[in-house]
């Protein structure tokens, strides 16, 4: 295809030039390499890790992600309120460069046969004002060879197609999400604040909804009362009673998933401190500044956040020779996570994680600790293989329970499924090390310093309110 | 005038109503009030140290100003870069309410004899999909009485009309530059990584052009000089051949408002590091990804920063009541800042301060100092006032010197015009130890202890290259 190149990623054997054209001129063909090439598609809870873990001397890594960073998402809620900057909550998937090799882009097809992978760049063509700008996309996209392929792209939100979602709600997936809700809650009180606007439309401004009773809905409630409460109480003393946060959910109650008397704790606490619970609900259509719920009719907002759960990534709805859930369309894997084909073989050198795979016969939740152990899993076992290890186990998930945080230091903590668990302590700085110490080593030694100090800082100083 | 209101603001009055409304009904003349009313335009070096400075118990004071912070300038340049997080560069003016209101407005109509401002929100109008988002912006005007009034609007960027600046230039006088001039370089290393692109253009994208040798264009140069050499030579290794940094400037000389000796300094090291020094260059237009210099022809860039100085504020530009320098039009004051009218009368109640002002015979640089000084002086003359005593004596500026950062830890000091200072040392540590010394009231505690942090933290961990 003109103007693509093909490449087998080699950063290591052409250290002084330009890898792409160092490979593609020396290797058209695949045959002579040095390293087996490790190509790992997604840079989340599966991705990352694997990026992380894997051992890079004997691995030649080539990671394809759309941004070029990992978000450490239970702390995104936080970021959304100014509660953490948002620096402390990523991290840059070019730490583990030049010894792995990383190209913001999308993958859009897979050739299982010829173990070729059709990727786009994320990022817009560059323009000089000449014809360069006007090339057709298609003439942007380039090939890679992969050797083993990991397949970690995650999933996207579902909006059960409810008109006028993409273009009304955010979502609060990643770290650009946050930085918008952040800059929307603090554009609608400085809008209310005009003395042009009239109490009604202040009461519209303020008024909060989210859609979706899960812990992301959850925790963001959470989070922005806390907001409200210890802060915008302060910055616009005036404008506190215009206030108000909506959770709406389909379902009869909030937090599914947790323990029946978790969600009743929850819901008790989140109506004291006057959250409308707004369960058994139905948001049918969603228009610029207003929702239209079946129970309710017209419901104006400030700020609409929509959280229900997840959808199929567009490169798994693509992939057609391979085995998926009826439902999810996951790919199922074997337990040893690697893909099977629709004649029920086993694809070896294909492995799929996180919240777009599911082990055959072992429906797992789609949530970053199941995502996050089997990339541990998955790791270990390219570390054994690549040194000529046999590696026959399958993976095991080890449930440490659940956990959302309810605001006001307050959290709600679900081991009834969790094995071996010593404490049921609830407190936010248990929350962060419980959280901290799941997922310790995932964040880097800047991040580990910096969000506690963050905590620290907002609660002696309060949040950074500002706005550009 | 339909849908504007006139208020008296008072938000000690009726702390439990809006204040607004509360006024705009209670008070329809501003005969009947507290305490005096004291309007600030502009939350910058001037406007924000009269705000903090100014007794709140005193005096009732209402900030109008289209951002809703202050810009701490002095690092605008290490945050566009990532060295620092922008939120510990800024200082949000809503610190001190309630004691004091602010809206995020511009004031565009001055009326002197009636002391009327009328003012247009800064915001967008709400939109609720409905009639209210169709009225006219005339409508959603307000108007504001003043009893003494503070005009620190500062000035607009200089382009000396070169077609083409505003749409594809990015300036560095706010957060809000610096956070997309941060987002712009690593877009342009994003977009040169993808294998797709010919080196050719590579050259091109990671061509940083600064046009204008004065203080921020030469520290920007030397801050983004850093990073290439720190950070994106660990993160994007193949790419570092590719850059380069050209700064461009009419003058004979950079930093021509220093000692000639220190620009000879400047310019050795800079030329020394590869940063091209383009003296007596002329641009003449800019196209998306290219300059056209009259010494050179066709220049193609990845980033553009312009900064060639001040132009008046359109505010300043629409009074015509006021005595206005012929060739600047800042506002001429006399030595106790306050404005004087074309028949040559002094207005006891409109105080002129900053980049916008200009004392009568007393030419001074605009520059963060002199406007910070004056400002601290009117501060002291208001409270002063307040208390009914007398206050004559004039303004007159103490020069600290101006310093400049170079990068790689070093900076040029011109002390040749300063008074009493004891040190010429010049490392980056001096340097923010001198800018903290100098502005030391200016940052919050916060603040004061982010921002040596962050210097630490990205001394050891380097700077946060993710962009969302």
């Amino acid at each position: 295809m003109m103007g693509s190149v093909t490449l087998a990623t080699s950063a290591r054997r052409a250290p002084t030039r330009f890898p792409f054209h160092a490979t593609a001129r020396t290797f058209s063909s695949t045959g002579i390499r040095c390293k087996p090439q490790l190509v790992i598609l997604g840079s989340g809870w599966g991705g990352y890790e694997v990026l992380r873990g894997v051992d890079k001397n004997r691995w030649n890594v080539t990671t394809i992600t759309p941004t070029n960073y990992f978000n450490f998402t239970p702390l995104l809620a936080s970021c959304s309120v100014g509660t953490l900057e948002l620096g402390a909550a990523v991290e840059p998937v070019r730490r583990y460069t030049p010894k792995t090799s990383a190209y913001q882009a999308w993958c859009d097809h897979i050739d299982f046969d010829r173990k070729i992978l059709q990727c786009m760049p994320a990022t817009a063509p560059p323009s000089f004002g000449n014809a360069d700008s006007s090339t057709p996309p298609q003439q942007h996209h380039f090939q890679l060879h992969y050797d083993t392929l990991i397949i970690a792209v995650g999933a996207y939100n579902q909006t059960f197609n409810v008109p006028g979602v993409k273009e009304h709600a955010h979502f609060l997936k990643d770290a650009a999400d946050a930085r918008r809700i952040r800059s929307r809650i603090l554009e609608c009180f400085e809008q209310a604040n005009q003395p042009t606007i009239t109490d009604e439309d202040r009461r519209k401004l303020l008024h909060f909804c989210i859609v979706g009773g899960g812990p992301t809905g959850v925790e963001f409630a959470a989070e922005l009362h806390d907001l409200l409460r210890d802060d915008i109480s302060k910055h616009y003393p005036s404008l506190s009673k215009f206030t108000k946060i909506s959770l709406f959910d389909v379902a009869p109650r909030i937090l599914g998933s947790f323990d029946e008397g978790l969600q009743e704790w929850a819901t008790v606490k989140f109506k004291r401190e006057g959250i409308n619970i707004l369960t058994q609900h139905h948001v049918e259509r969603v228009e610029n500044g207003k929702l239209f719920v079946k129970e309710q009719g017209e419901v104006p907002f400030g700020l609409l956040v929509w959280s229900t759960g997840l959808a199929p990534n567009p490169l798994i709805q693509s992939i057609t020779e391979l085995k998926k859930h009826p439902k999810t369309s996951s790919l199922i894997t074997d337990a040893q996570c690697r893909v099977i084909g629709n004649d029920g073989k086993v694809n070896p050198d294909v492995y799929a994680i996180g919240d777009a795979a599911m082990i055959q016969d072992t429906p797992l939740p789609a949530t970053a600790q199941v995502a996050n152990q089997k990339a541990k899993y998955l790791t270990k076992r390219l570390n054994k293989i690549i040194k000529g290890k046999e590696h026959t186990e399958g993976f095991v998930f080890h449930n440490a329970g659940s956990l959302a945080y309810l605001g006001d230091w307050q959290a709600v903590y679900d081991r009834t499924k969790a094995e071996n668990v010593k404490t049921k302590d609830a407190g936010r700085l248990a929350w962060l090390l419980w959280r901290s110490a799941y997922f310790t080593r995932t964040l880097s030694i800047r991040n580990k310093i910096l969000v506690p100090l963050y905590w620290f800082m907002n609660w002696i100083f309060g949040r950074d309110l500002t706005r550009f």
